[in-house]
């Protein structure tokens, strides 16, 4: 490891610019289970990288998701031998070495290797490491970089990064958004950016298969304690009527807190005959994530998840039960 | 009429802003069926006059949408005696006369009227006419009004610019918005403001009846065309299953646009048994408006609707045989 430094600040992405500036050949890592903020953040340094004449490779792990893939020019590529030799390696919004997957190996095969994030690095792995919990979007810092480097700026890059930070913030709603936020995307739009279109293309590329799913599960629902509590399911057979993969019920757990005077919504997920996951959103005060963490299970206050060894008909029970035993329960009975 | 001037520039607003510092009571104006952008601006506007020792009242037309009640701080009001003989009368977000409503005999009895607005205004009907049809919002002119005014800013003023925003720009997602659009944002955090409190007032205040009307629409959809065409209906026996009033379908057009391939979505919606609208969006380049012009309807090339006395079923046949013969349906044959 040639330097151990982790910290928030322009110095170093000052430091991290001047390395990049001297590297001819570069790969990039998004994490595992790719989303805007970490596909985006790559495909715009790669694409500004690539205008500045350098040899760049987005090494994925994975199948980029559908709704994503206008992203890649081509440069995206699950053939780990492109990764090999390089003069740097980057992983960008990867803040755990594990979210590398198979990658794990190959990464640190690198003359260099870098670490861009706006999460908090337990355990920083790479030679350069650059946090900054502030930012809204990893995206926020690729652009902060690029300004560094002097890259004058491209529609592509630009879409790139706006599917970063408009994923990653809820379009602009989640507190995690912040004045500099909107001061980033104002200098976008100098880029030429189209936000439109790239919306159209993020969020309107449903299969109908989804919004049968998404029927199917919303008709089932159940208001519980008084109207504080959504809950329902997606089971196997809900999926097969649909044509639906489990993981197009993601929204619905949404669509159940978006119901006035819910303070906590739950959709139970039939893995199998004995394995459910449960997703959980809170609105307001209620921090879910108590309720996760006795199941085991991870998240923050506004949204976790556990599983549980069960079917799905004991599942939904445990869950209820837990919810009723929980404060916003005991708030009930107050 | 004291002075006629309509057009464009700070000139305009400058004028404006000296009209209103003279002025001691002053009635604001939004538009019949409220959005968030026309209660937002008088919102926003109200309170910072308010804070500048002014009388100001909100004189409404309807009953304040449900998921906008918390912009009104109690100014909002039916009373029209309110308005009478206010020293200015202004109008936000009104672009024309018939947009006023009931209240259209009560406007010009103020001393100086005032419009303030980001449609192209066809028939100026005030002593002052601002327009500004760069702007995403109205919301982004009273900004600017406020600037010139140097109002210091306010959370809750911020709150209510935000949500006249961020309303009409479809969470800065929609064309109109702009690199400006985000500069005012980045300043409205420098008033403390709370997008995300804000957001979960404005988009997670739904009756489970919507989401119970939307899972019943969504199950009845149809794709035409080779899925080009996403098509379902809304019942009066469906609202009655669901318990939904008609207002809560608004969403389920824009659901079934959000499909991969469709172009078009068309949501037929049963008034009565003699009587049905017909809503439809495009995503692309196909101009909606175009057919809903051949029925006497109208609106704009991606959003666009019109009304046919005829029953459900028929007007569901009305509907496909006009998509099979438009050029989307021409398309389909090539």
């Amino acid at each position: 490891m040639k330097t151990g430094n982790s910290g928030v600040g322009k110095t170093d992405l000052q430091e991290i610019s001047e390395i990049i500036k001297k590297a001819d050949t570069l790969a990039l890592y998004p994490h595992v289970n790719m989303d805007g903020d970490t596909l985006g953040s790559c495909m715009a340094l790669c694409l500004a990288l690539k205008a500045m004449g350098k040899k760049v490779d987005v090494i994925i792990d994975d199948a980029i998701p559908d709704n994503l893939k206008f992203l890649d020019d081509g440069s995206c590529t699950e053939d780990l031998k492109k990764g090999e030799g390089v003069d740097i390696a980057c992983c960008l919004d990867c803040a755990d070495r594990e979210r590398l997957g198979k990658r794990g190996t190959l990464f640190p095969s690198a003359g260099i290797t870098v670490s861009i994030d706006h999460h908090m690095v337990a355990n920083p792995f790479c030679d350069y490491n650059y946090t900054d919990t502030e930012a809204a979007a990893t995206g926020e810092i690729v652009y902060k970089l690029l300004e560094i480097m002097d890259f004058p700026g491209s529609k592509e890059a630009g879409n790139a990064l706006f599917t970063a930070i408009t994923t990653d913030t809820g379009n602009f709603q989640y507190s995690n958004t912040r004045g500099e936020t909107h001061r980033i995307m104002a200098k976008l739009y100098d880029w030429g950016i189209e936000p439109d279109r790239v919306s159209v293309l993020i969020y309107d590329s449903n299969r109908p298969e989804r919004l049968m799913l998404e029927s199917l599960s919303l008709s089932r629902m159940e208001l519980l304690l008084g109207g504080k509590v959504a809950i329902s399911y997606v089971s196997q057979k809900m999926l097969e009527q649909a044509g639906a993969e489990m993981y197009e019920s993601e929204r619905i757990v949404n669509e159940l807190r978006s119901i006035a005077g819910v303070e906590v919504s739950c959709l139970v997920k039939e893995n199998s005959i004995r394995e459910c996951k449960v997703s959980m959103r809170s609105k307001n005060d209620f921090d879910i994530s108590l309720l996760a963490s006795k199941f085991h299970g991870g998240g923050h206050k506004k949204a976790a998840g556990f599983t549980l060894n069960k079917s799905l008909d004991q599942a939904m029970l445990t869950v209820k039960n837990a919810l009723l035993e929980s404060e916003i329960g005991k708030k009930e009975d107050a």
